[in-house]
């Protein structure tokens, strides 16, 4: 029977809005949203959305009044009470009550502020500026709403048949992954899929997947909305964004050395445990480890989310002996571009000797390679960054000069002062 | 929002029955079924299940109290009134009322009658004894229960997930095929799969794939119910039941002789143009050919069901070019264990020197192969034949010796009256 309700009720919608909840975003925005909240509530900041991807040309794919409807909506969203509650009552990483109730208070209150958009060359300008707790939580929806339309607009010509077949190959294709993943029994990892997943309910679905394959070794995923409503455990720590706007706001070289290791010191007086994962590579994993304060190798671990993964890890491992530690008491966490190979050899190349962790991102969540003619659903690298802060550029090195960010006199200038010697270039592919 | 009342119905049903309509059968069927009516109509029949694959027990698969509830309720049908109007008013192969008044008539009071169910050897013996008219008509729902139920029984104990990617896997399966024959201008290929499908619900998705996938070059279904409810062409002609009824009633060997041409003259005076195919192979198509008079060479076409399809291909275009008739205005219907692969060299074998059309079966609306563990839902041989006929063993030979059955002395009787020589034996898989 068909139900003549629910059939209008769909039909009444003018749009059919991509995102639905402002928890519909990662968990480290609202952990990291929490620090700026107390630590730097009045900096100014502006985020811009960047496709490094040139020839995916999103102005001519995606209708600017669509974008439009979509970002007016999240506009639009407020904390509802369960998702409030959820923040509030749930335990994160074994810890009650991790948001404080001055910065629920301001969640709840908080609406996206205003966006800018034009096109230009193809391309959409869109960027963000205001307090920085507010204008980065528009990172996430912003990211997803321009990947969803993206998929949209490939998807609208295809027939029914084509796209349940369409569907059908991504889930074959992801359950053949987690088929592999099965084989590792130490396995540990997570779906960091939200920001290039190819849809909402995409997304959702292969969360479900993982849960069924993979059991415990799922440990969880980076979207609130997902795991309360899977009742999964958030996964998430901390970003590029709070170094690149820390060292944004130094007044000198000797401060803007020094900006890396104040957040994390900001960081280490919130949170312990599993929270406290350093995210080096902002400046040049290297050189930030062997400048690194003692007290930084008694943290829990090291996330690796750029250059070549291996060689990242062992830096990690060897810095930790120097330093005195135990690496295998210590936790990597890979989360660079993964994909089933590449997990299994790192798993393999890292499993007893670190507790090693994976955060499985865009191959997880939009693995529609070669399934359209064109490859029109290939994954493509869209970010959303903070570019300046209080009126200056802000700069990102990571281990990889492919992904450096900045003013050329800038990025020129870190360099030097964060003593970044030769890197590797690395393709980005997401 | 969960549509409450479809819920608790749904979870009133006692069963989830597999054939719920009485027209859920093959169209020659119904088309024989009008010729036995008029032709033999007090003829007593046994119709017996015979599984030709002995490793698959079925007795161990599937419970006989379930078996028992789904035979019982294929006999609480009868013809719908909708049901009865399409086959009395549309148009099959062109021709307005195929079906006579008089047997409307008798199909509209029609139920099925009882049946006898035993287990032995780790099967089910299961027959059907009575009037031809009413036991034939059993032939369909019990191969499509017994097959469904085996279905069912491999698929317990799968998770949600699992079933989710099983189905997945095999619509791709399925579109990737349906892209092969896309390649194939000329093709006209039809649906024969009722028989042995995985279940109703993945036929009735085959069908739709297949409609979506090759429009015009897909010319029908041999499933009625599908046939009414997608708005597409029935298909299908006449099977070996008839001369193999025929033959068992036959006096002497001179009689034996005569009966597939009589069969065929009964036809030849009901039907015309499309329906005007010859099944040469109830007792080798060779020497039917060869002893059979000229005006069956006047038919429309052939259907090749057994044996090398390419030699019985052959076999017919010489027989035609002998009887001076022109190969290029004949049908020659391929419609024995087809697969793409031979589907596509038959197809350039013959494209151009015969009209060919294709009607496939097992492997369009069964192929779950090595898709779940140990292959258990491998299509496997499972028939519903005519064993005897007015207390007479009935035989078939075909042109494959491993698809002989009958009593052994009848067999030699059958083979020396019909001058059957040298056979090569092919695997049989479905």
């Amino acid at each position: 029977m068909v139900d003549i309700a629910t059939r209008v009720y769909n039909h009444k919608w003018k749009i059919d809005p991509i995102v639905r909840s402002l928890i519909d975003t990662d968990f480290y925005k609202l952990l990291m949203c929490q620090s700026v909240f107390r630590n730097r509530p009045d900096t100014t900041v502006t985020f811009s959305l960047i496709n490094r991807s040139k020839d995916i040309r999103l102005a001519d794919l995606i209708d600017e009044g669509e974008l439009r409807e979509q970002l007016d909506h999240v506009r639009g969203l407020s904390l509802s009470r369960g998702e409030s509650t959820w923040l509030r009552g749930n335990t994160f990483y074994g810890k009650r009550q991790m948001f404080r109730p001055d910065f629920m208070e301001f969640l709840e209150g908080m609406r996206l502020p205003a966006y800018h958009l034009e096109k230009r060359d193809g391309q959409y300008e869109l960027t963000f500026e205001g307090k920085w707790p507010e204008v980065m939580l528009w990172e996430i929806p912003a990211l997803t709403i321009l990947m969803e339309l993206r998929s949209r607009a490939v998807l609208r010509d295809m027939g029914r048949f084509e796209l349940q077949v369409l569907y059908a190959r991504a889930m074959t294709r992801l359950w053949e992954k987690i088929q592999v993943l099965r084989q590792l029994p130490d396995l540990r990892i997570a779906d960091f899929g939200t920001r290039r997943r190819h849809s909402f309910l995409w997304q959702d679905w292969c969360v479900q997947a993982m849960i069924e394959g993979l059991g415990d070794r799922f440990i969880g995923t980076s979207n609130c909305l997902i795991a309360m409503r899977r009742d999964i455990e958030a996964i998430g720590t901390n970003a590029h964004e709070l170094p690149m706007v820390y060292a944004a706001l130094a007044e000198n070289d000797a401060d803007l050395r020094e900006a890396p290791y104040e957040v994390l010191a900001d960081w280490h007086e919130e949170h312990e445990g599993n929270l406290r994962v350093i995210l080096p590579d902002t400046y040049g994993s290297k050189g930030f480890l062997e400048q690194a304060p003692d007290w930084l190798a008694g943290w829990t671990g090291i996330r690796i989310d750029s250059g070549d993964p291996a060689a990242g890890a062992e830096l990690a491992i060897k810095w930790w002996q120097d330093r005195g530690e135990d690496p295998r008491r210590k936790l990597i966490i890979f989360s660079d571009g993964l994909d089933v190979d590449k997990i299994v050899s790192l798993y393999h190349q890292f499993h007893g000797r670190v507790k090693v962790s994976f955060g499985w991102g865009t191959l997880l969540t939009n693995d529609f390679r070669d399934l359209v003619p064109d490859n029109g659903l290939a994954p493509f690298s869209l970010v959303c960054k903070a570019v300046a802060a209080n009126g200056r550029p802000t700069v990102k090195l990571s281990d990889n000069p492919s992904k450096a960010t900045g003013p050329a006199a800038e990025i020129e200038r870190y360099k030097r002062v964060f003593d970044v010697g030769e890197q590797v270039a690395q393709k980005v592919v997401v």
